[in-house]
């Protein structure tokens, strides 16, 4: 067990290793040749222009005025400077609403911790427990000093543990209802102040029924014209594009390569260089590089010339998907809200993401194949997370002391040494578990994708939602009760239900040691690691001076990144379950967590205001799953509370302690029914008030025109003006008539829009027109 | 423990009662003068009349026509006779498909049976676990031989056991489907096939914001002007009638009471009757009856005439509901679908229930009012599961023989007679359990109310699913482990999660002959009572004799009832359990069951063609419900297999069958995905189809005038005429117009319905016409 003095070796090395990263990042942001890491979001929003263009030659790279030098942490006031409204203008509402997840954590824990400190601890410090337990040879550390473990069993002290708990929980269900009033309004202003956006006005319909007299894309004029007479506009059909967007990519992966050998023949006029055709080019004919890479280019500007005519011509490449269009805002509502058909599995309907966010392959996908896919991938995650934590534990354990002794003896006389035992002790097993992570949020996303998820953000959620239980089986669960997921698996099955919380509510106290060298290792150095974008630097030095000839060049080398929901949000919701699990056990861990989350705020406020640049956005559609995590942590921290208590021989407390999950059940049931709509559904009366500005503003926008370019997949983008009429011509051959009267060659059908409209007097009749 | 001869004791007893009912049944319903008893139904259609106006005076009353008593039993095949479409002409969707549920259990438990008997009974018969078992002094009665008990631990045969449980999951799940599927056509085809109906065209919309400037009326109608300008037609608001109700109900009572007294005297014109105003009648002065109920109502009807003039006046009685009604049916479709404003809790939109559905002292009730109410349910309706066992047990103790015996030794003599022996052991602990259900949907039904559901038919599927968890819990678990409820919860918190299938698993094969008895006593004489309708039969002849002077006194005092949904359906889920959970155990127990599905099928089809009148039509909304709990009956019939067979050291097979309840999980996700919405929302093509129609057949048809007076509260019904302009006048007065322009006390709206259609080229503008 961990003693104080582990911890502060622990503490100091990284807190050292925090301060180097914020130092070398203080110095190297001022450099002028790493204006573009540092600052590529200005770049992008075209305010900065390169420095290189301007001063001596000198000056271009380093910086030469040693009073920046002096200011060199001038960058944290600014990173707090900008006020919200401006920050959502300039990084989007996603942004603005990432940073308030660190937030929420900073207002919920900083009340907590004092509350904490000021009570609890005193309470914890005079108790003698410890001392008593000595006298039975146990053993402790120093930190179980101010934790529940100091109050001997059966004492009335733990009343205060009680009330400090239900003190916590109203405090942290406040925050959380104020923090889900504010971002659900904060998203219902972002998405009224919008500008004109294309989804807007469409929807998405998936599933279209195959018709053996119409194409796809006539079936699906006809029947939004029959069922939405009134708002239908136009729509555009979705094309199997797969293959040609791998052309696409392979061919610009191809020029790259051209690129940089034609780069390096420039240099070195008389080697020419040549490469060899096989596998990684180690063996295989040995060819001249640059003719061999312009003959691939040829061959696959042929390949994609034509897959783009096949395309073009073969109707199996239409989806049975279409983003459909509507005149108004108010329509578009509607028919995203609605059920279309009797057949629940067909012409499913839904609002289209951001043209940018869609991710197009998995739009094809049956509704059949989806629930299997599900399945598989439910399967599939769970025995990812219980399989996964063998090799974690295996390495965990050799990083241990007796560990490393038993395996490799012959290290036994160096880490006996003081200092390598705490170095070892402190800060070995977080790495480990660092290490594995790394890979984790790729083979969530690689899930989801599988899964079938049509936007980006959903893909994201999902990957998340998966990460957060990966990470409270294993990195917290596996940390308090060692062994891998399936030993403690089958555990929990031959225990019974209420020993399990038992079993685990024991541990707590005794793995704050751990938690909190994990939160020192991966909170700290982790985040200061962060801002100081090791990798990003080094690439683009590296791009920059292999590859990069143009100007557009080196903005595509700048690489801003993005923060990665799916990666960081579910870590950072580790760090709520930490805080919220040990605010009744060890308060001592409260102080770790704030530095943690102030510090990856005003890191993260600095990287959103000058690095990142994201993809899509949501309007903060995340939020409903940030604070059901946070929930649920309040759930487990309660029930954990109970099994320790338990143990503590004060189960006259379980029957208080009982009622708090049921409550914050509830609580939540409540939150969801008043804000989650406002996150999934689209108001009527919103998208009539802007229909009504916009009419009243711009009454001859070609609305048509605008929206019929909006939804093409990625790879027609550059050339969709050549592709048009034939693509979604259907609608643009007659854009000048506001209504279309389409032939239809079934003659069973019942109703038809001609007759609906002239037996209809009060509304009016398209044909008239 | 009761053997093969207790069990042909008690079956003999049950099935002579059934049979005496049955016989007596035969007989009463061809007396002319039950006849409003045992066919109401058509009655009540208009179809059939009196016989009591034609014939010889003693025929009227005494069927003398020897012939149909000896065709006495051909009810059953007329009841059978009537196809499934007229079925629903005559009694509606709701009575059909409740009939399909019986047809379920048949169409899953006799191929299940014929598979069981024809191979597992064998395998089971031809073991000699209980032969071994014997040696070891373990007592099994002869049922235990057909069973799982008679093998061996370890044997190879639980293969066997392991196939059929896949075969039957399969087979259930195929019927389930194809049944969901049907049902869901039969509701599609019935809302299709339905006359015009005013809830196709109304939305009922709740928790209506207060406005300072506007009154409810004219906030809605602004609101819908605005939003959904081309469909609004016309709204009604909902008023607190509460009071009003309560007291019109007292006037019926006292009015009844009137009568009664008034007959009385003229019957006997010596002696005025008296009464006691006192708590009940039992003490106070003593009055003049007939006097005193004139003026008691007259009384009332002072009170009811001032409370009905106050609900028209003032302006607090307005609740923030409203049913508003669109011009077509798609208008409401999308109304009804889509969220209204920014804020969920506000302007809630949901179809409105058929008029006589609707619940409406539950109509006013706030959105956090809501959660709260639940809660409370929640928690209470967890009490009454877990303490309701109690009196229970209590019960079922002292009915068996060795509890008698203990608590009244005086008895002894007679109990240990073998026949009493085989009554008491086969007979009381069933009849107990039932006496003690009797009462129970009524407190569910309160309970639901209280919750603050808004149509009947949601509260009867509320109150049917918490009765289905208390039978599961008390009837099921409660006898399966004897022993108070709460001790099970408490020993079930103390047992690890895979001993609690385990305990329960064990236990099964043992009880079979307790449910075997069951099922006999509540199934077969049970369900044979209920068609001799006992209870109507006698309240008609007392109400006949004492209180009926006209035709429409008669008409009332038939009580044709109906189905009790929230009773009887999860009464048939517990045998959709007991069979599932026994058919891989205890084969013996299907034939029982299926015995019990046919005759109540019978039975039911009976009733429903000739008595039961349905109060309301909800087109067979409850079928999610159904299909739901028969695949949790699966659930959990695979997890207590799963138990017994590792307890018989089979844990080989526990990975094979952990597979079965995850399939199931996702086949009743798919289920839900693929018919569900069928029964939930309305989709857009049928009810364009519809108003299509419509509108080519009735082009002038009143659609205002026709809903104007639909929802109105039935204390209302028989003088809307003369309120009718102050109540909804609203929209009366300009019924001429299409579109009304309102004029409104708010200037800082910034839409206007006048503005929003002007400046709208393409869409017509109503403000022209």
């Amino acid at each position: 067990m961990a003693t104080l003095a582990d911890i502060g070796v622990a503490a100091t090395i990284n807190i050292i290793t925090a301060i180097i990263f914020l130092l070398a990042f203080a110095i190297l942001r001022i450099q002028p040749f790493n204006d573009r890491v540092y600052f590529p979001k200005w770049y992008l929003k075209g305010i900065r222009s390169s420095p290189l263009h301007s001063g001596a030659l000198v000056s271009k790279f380093v910086n030469l005025n040693l009073g920046s030098y002096l200011r060199f942490l001038n960058w944290m006031p600014a990173a707090l400077k900008m006020p919200e409204p401006e920050l959502i203008d300039h990084a989007g509402l996603d942004s603005a609403v990432y940073l308030r997840i660190y937030l929420i954590g900073l207002k919920i824990f900083v009340p907590i911790a004092l509350l904490a400190w000021s009570i609890l601890v005193p309470v914890n410090w005079t108790s003698d427990g410890l001392e008593l337990a000595k006298l039975r040879n146990v053993t402790s550390s120093d930190i179980d000093k101010l934790s529940i473990s100091n109050i001997e069993s059966g004492s009335d002290r733990f009343w205060t543990h009680l009330v400090m708990a239900y003190a916590f929980t109203f405090w942290t269900c406040y925050v959380l209802m104020k923090e889900y009033e504010k971002v659900a309004s904060m998203r219902l202003a972002f998405l009224q102040n919008e500008q004109r956006r294309p989804d807007q006005f469409t929807v998405l319909v998936r599933n279209v029924p195959a018709d053996p007299d119409e194409s796809i894309s006539e079936s699906v004029e006809h029947f939004f014209l029959v069922n939405h007479p009134d708002h239908y506009l136009t729509h555009q059909v979705v094309y199997n594009a797969n293959e040609l967007a791998a052309l696409v990519e392979k061919k610009k992966s191809t020029q790259n390569w051209l690129d940089y050998y034609q780069l390096k023949y420039t240099r070195n006029q008389e080697h020419r260089p040549s490469i060899k055709t096989g596998f990684l080019g180690l063996w295989g004919k040995k060819v001249d590089a640059i003719d061999h890479y312009i003959a691939e280019i040829e061959k696959l500007n042929e390949q994609i010339m034509e897959e783009r005519k096949k395309v073009k011509k073969d109707d199996t490449r239409v989806m049975p998907s279409a983003f459909v269009s509507f005149k108004t805002r108010w329509g578009a509502a509607v028919c995203a809200q609605t059920q279309q058909t009797n057949n629940p599995t067909e012409w499913l309907t839904e609002w289209a993401p951001e043209a940018r966010e869609v991710f197009w392959s998995n739009l094809a996908i049956p509704y059949v194949s989806l629930t299997v896919r599900r399945l598989v991938m439910h399967v599939a995650f769970f025995f990812l997370t219980f399989f996964f934590m063998i090799p974690i534990a295996f390495v965990q354990s050799l990083a241990s002391i007796e560990g490393i002794e038993k395996s490799a003896p012959f290290l036994k006389p160096i880490i006996e040494k003081k200092f390598i035992k705490s170095v070892i002790q402190g800060f070995l097993p977080g790495i480990v578990l660092k290490l594995f992570m790394i890979f984790l949020p790729s083979i969530l996303m690689v899930m989801s994708k599988f899964e079938g998820f049509i936007s980006l953000s959903s893909l994201e959620r999902r990957a998340a939602s998966r990460y957060y239980i990966f990470n409270f089986v294993n990195v917290f669960l596996g940390s308090i009760i060692t062994g891998s997921a399936f030993e403690q698996l089958d555990s929990f099955l031959k225990q019974s239900a209420n020993q399990i919380p038992k079993t685990i509510g024991v541990a707590i106290p005794i793995k704050a040691t751990f938690f909190i060298t994990y939160i020192m290792v991966d909170g700290w150095a982790g985040i200061a690691g962060e801002i100081l974008r090791l990798k990003p630097l080094i690439f683009f030095h590296i791009k920059n001076f292999f590859l990069v000839k143009t100007e557009k060049d080196r903005e595509e080398a700048m690489n801003p990144g993005q923060i990665n929901f799916h990666a960081t949000e579910p870590r950072i919701q580790l760090y709520f379950l930490l805080g919220l699990v040990y605010a009744p056990v060890t308060p001592v861990l409260l102080p770790f967590i704030i530095i943690f989350f102030a510090l990856a705020y005003l890191v993260f406020r600095h990287q959103i205001i000058n690095v990142y640049n994201q993809e899509y956005e949501s309007g903060a559609a995340f939020w409903p799953d940030v604070h059901g995590r946070i929930v649920s942590a309040l759930i487990i921290s309660q029930i954990l509370l109970m099994g320790l208590m338990s143990t503590k021989r004060a189960a006259q407390s379980t029957p208080f302690l009982i009622a708090l999950p049921v409550l914050i059940f509830f609580f939540h049931r409540f939150c969801k029914g008043r804000y989650e709509p406002a996150f999934l559904r689209h108001p009527l009366q919103e998208a009539m008030i802007k229909d009504t500005l916009e009419r009243a503003r711009e009454p001859n926008f070609n609305l048509k025109g605008y929206l019929q370019k909006a939804y093409i997949h990625p790879v027609f983008k550059d050339d969709y003006e050549d592709r048009f009429d034939e693509i979604s011509g259907y609608g643009l051959k007659d854009s000048d008539e506001e209504c279309v009267i389409v032939p239809t060659k079934r003659h069973s059908r019942r109703t038809t829009p001609a007759v609906s409209h002239a037996s209809r007097g009060s509304s009016p009749s398209p044909s008239k027109k």
